[in-house]
């Protein structure tokens, strides 16, 4: 017999427009492939917030009180899209707490607190599915958990921010420095008008801490990350690895060395020939190595109502389909090693260095061996490129370097092996 | 309590060698996530064929009668990696009705008796799954079941043979002929010394029909598709392509409109600013339209041991993971549709076309509105790009110039919409 399954939506801005949406058009394909019907019952909104036209559209109560979802014994599914930690979380946990399933698309929560909220929803065994909460339409984290368990992962690189994404390619193509492509990118309504979280990094670094979890089952807390964002960069940094045969990313990279990770988000140097290289514009990727498939990549939009909903809804479908079966509720990721962080010594990269210098050839003395460029014959800007270096190395050649420079900038280099 | 799951190798060849190798490597990760124990106790090898090092290795029985392995009731899943249309489909039926799952990576047998043999299995209830069959490494079937139920596929071009992708790559950046890209290929083991099958585009046909079953619920059969290869395509195509802005690729492409499906495989211009122009080398992509996430593509291996061993090894862990918990045995695409297809009057399309003529001022006036290039001025061939036009109006230009030609060659045209 089919079943139906009763969802009450926290939230209903763009994606909760969206999952309104996506669910209509699809329930009739959800209903024949998987038996279940999701229908929307209740949805929280603000108070004074009117959404009356799209709820009776659609058939469902508006609530502005979260109790008279969570006390609602109908309602099998809470999807929380109103974002950030704070109620969100308590929400969540209520709602796990009520023997709820609960699919969200909130990074920033999962990232801060989803080992507890895992422990929750294992439980009250119920499931708590976040697929959105990762480069948006693309499927990444389910598939991570259903085709690479015969696998090992042993770096993941993600251009998993759209906004700075977006800002990165209109500096390199249009030659935009990084006020115009904010200007641009705000205008377009791919950032914000406070773009502090895509522009530092931190957006990218709650994607790292989900994509490490399900890539290699260790849980790493921000604090374990080193982060830095883009503001930094310069139309000059732009134009020298276009000259050298690179394009800048924000990259966030999750890489794994004898049992060991290092999980970090900064501006990167990806040669023109790496798959990550030409994602252009608002657009999401996530590269994987692997001992098994080698080389992967998953490509497509990292926001936006639709694809972002159809995230939030193949969850859905996962509870339903788990629903109409009898089966346990799943975790979303069984995956879990005892995380180990990987020491400066064994973190071996390729570096790009700007150094600002009035004493050249102290310089050149202490970087012997590598072309130091003067990509603008008439400033005191000198630009290298060093191969493979240990961190803890690379911090004390610029320790050394400091002494001789005004300004030391650096950026990792991501070669297409 | 752990279950085992007994597995009966067919073919011991490379791809199998690979999933000896990382079943052993992935055992104990395998079997810590699934509870269950995946283990190969005998394999199918042919007579003469000298394999007790790797079978002792292992530690399993090498057997040359196939009804060793078909009557022997501890093996739960038979693993067939023989290739081709015969034997196979005799030993997967058979495997199939003695109750046993199957899993292959056979993607001539699938495209073209899946509809019979997934039947077979749904009858003996088992299991029969494929996911190596298209793209190799990349998981891209198990990608649709899983994470596009609850969204409609439009369109799905797929750069899925690896041996003309390489050829076609070499074409543009180092100047070869066909006839030297081909030797290349051969060379480095990309191409086999018959390489029909690649070039002429049946290979590629072959995964676009699993495609198109898995993306629309439909089945088309080798007669519904064009199929062209590369064996025309030209170092001037090459050039001409580069100096507009594409590059040509073998695409093979599902596209659905209002209902109906085309499926083709054929050289096609890719615009540069495409995801799968950046495609390069023996690498696969498979590129998906759709009115939910819209655009996302998939990238990785589309062969080679390792890779199409993971793909096998990652059907065998959901099958292990289905008898972990006692579950009925699912069907690999539960997606199903009657199938229509699209008649040329809705099949709208841009197109390159080459004409060799020595009636330009002719050819002009039936072109009249369109640009008209001579890329050799000393050649009486002639290059235009036509803008969307359907597939009858098309058919009706060709003869008409056909009069005036003594060669008329036509390629799809990708934009980057």
């Amino acid at each position: 017999m089919d079943k139906t399954l009763n969802v009450g939506l926290l939230g209903l801005g763009v994606v909760g427009g969206g999952v309104v949406e996506v669910l209509a058009r699809q329930q009739e394909k959800i209903q024949r492939e998987t038996g279940a019907k999701i229908q929307i019952t209740k949805c929280l909104v603000r108070v004074g917030e009117d959404k009356s036209q799209i709820a009776q559209k659609y058939g469902f109560q508006l609530v502005t009180d979260i109790n008279e979802i969570m006390i609602d014994s109908t309602i099998d599914v809470v999807v929380e899209l109103i974002g950030k930690v704070h109620p969100a979380k308590d929400f969540i946990t209520q709602a796990l707490n009520s023997k709820k399933h609960v699919v969200t698309a909130n990074k920033d929560l999962i990232a801060q607190h989803g080992v507890e909220l895992n422990e929750c929803a294992a439980t009250n065994q119920v499931s708590l599915f976040y697929e959105a909460s990762v480069a948006g339409g693309i499927p990444i984290l389910r598939t991570i958990t259903n085709n690479y368990l015969a696998d090992d992962i042993t770096n993941v690189l993600g251009i998993v921010n759209g906004t700075t994404n977006y800002m990165l390619t209109k500096m390199l193509e249009e030659g935009l420095s990084y006020d115009e492509a904010l200007s641009k990118a705000q205008a377009l309504g791919f950032a914000e008008s406070d773009p502090t979280n895509d522009v530092d990094g931190i957006d990218a670094a709650y994607k790292m801490v989900i994509l490490s979890q399900f890539a290699y089952g260790m849980d790493v807390s921000m604090d374990d990350l080193t982060i830095e964002g883009i503001r930094q960069v310069t139309p000059d940094d732009v134009f020298f690895a276009q000259k050298a045969g690179y394009k800048i990313k924000l990259i966030g990279r999750s890489k794994y060395v004898n049992g060991a990770i290092e999980v970090s988000v900064g501006p990167c140097f990806v040669a023109n020939a790496h798959p990550l290289a030409s994602i252009k514009n608002e657009f999401n990727g996530v590269y994987i190595e692997s001992t098994g498939i080698h080389r992967s990549m998953f490509y497509g939009p990292g926001a936006g109502a639709l694809p972002t909903a159809t995230s939030v809804v193949s969850d859905l479908v996962a509870i339903a389909n788990n629903c109409q079966k009898n089966l346990p509720a799943p975790l979303f990721n069984n995956y879990h090693r005892k995380t180990q962080l990987l020491d400066d010594t064994h973190s071996i990269d390729c570096y790009y260095m700007d150094i600002q210098t009035t004493h050249l050839e102290k310089i050149k003395e202490k970087l012997s061996g590598y072309t130091i460029c003067n990509q603008h014959a008439t400033t005191d800007a000198y630009q290298v490129i060093l191969e493979k270096i240990a961190k803890d190395q690379l911090k004390e050649l610029v320790n050394q370097l400091t002494e001789d420079a005004k300004m030391i900038r650096v950026m990792k280099v991501i070669e297409n092996n």
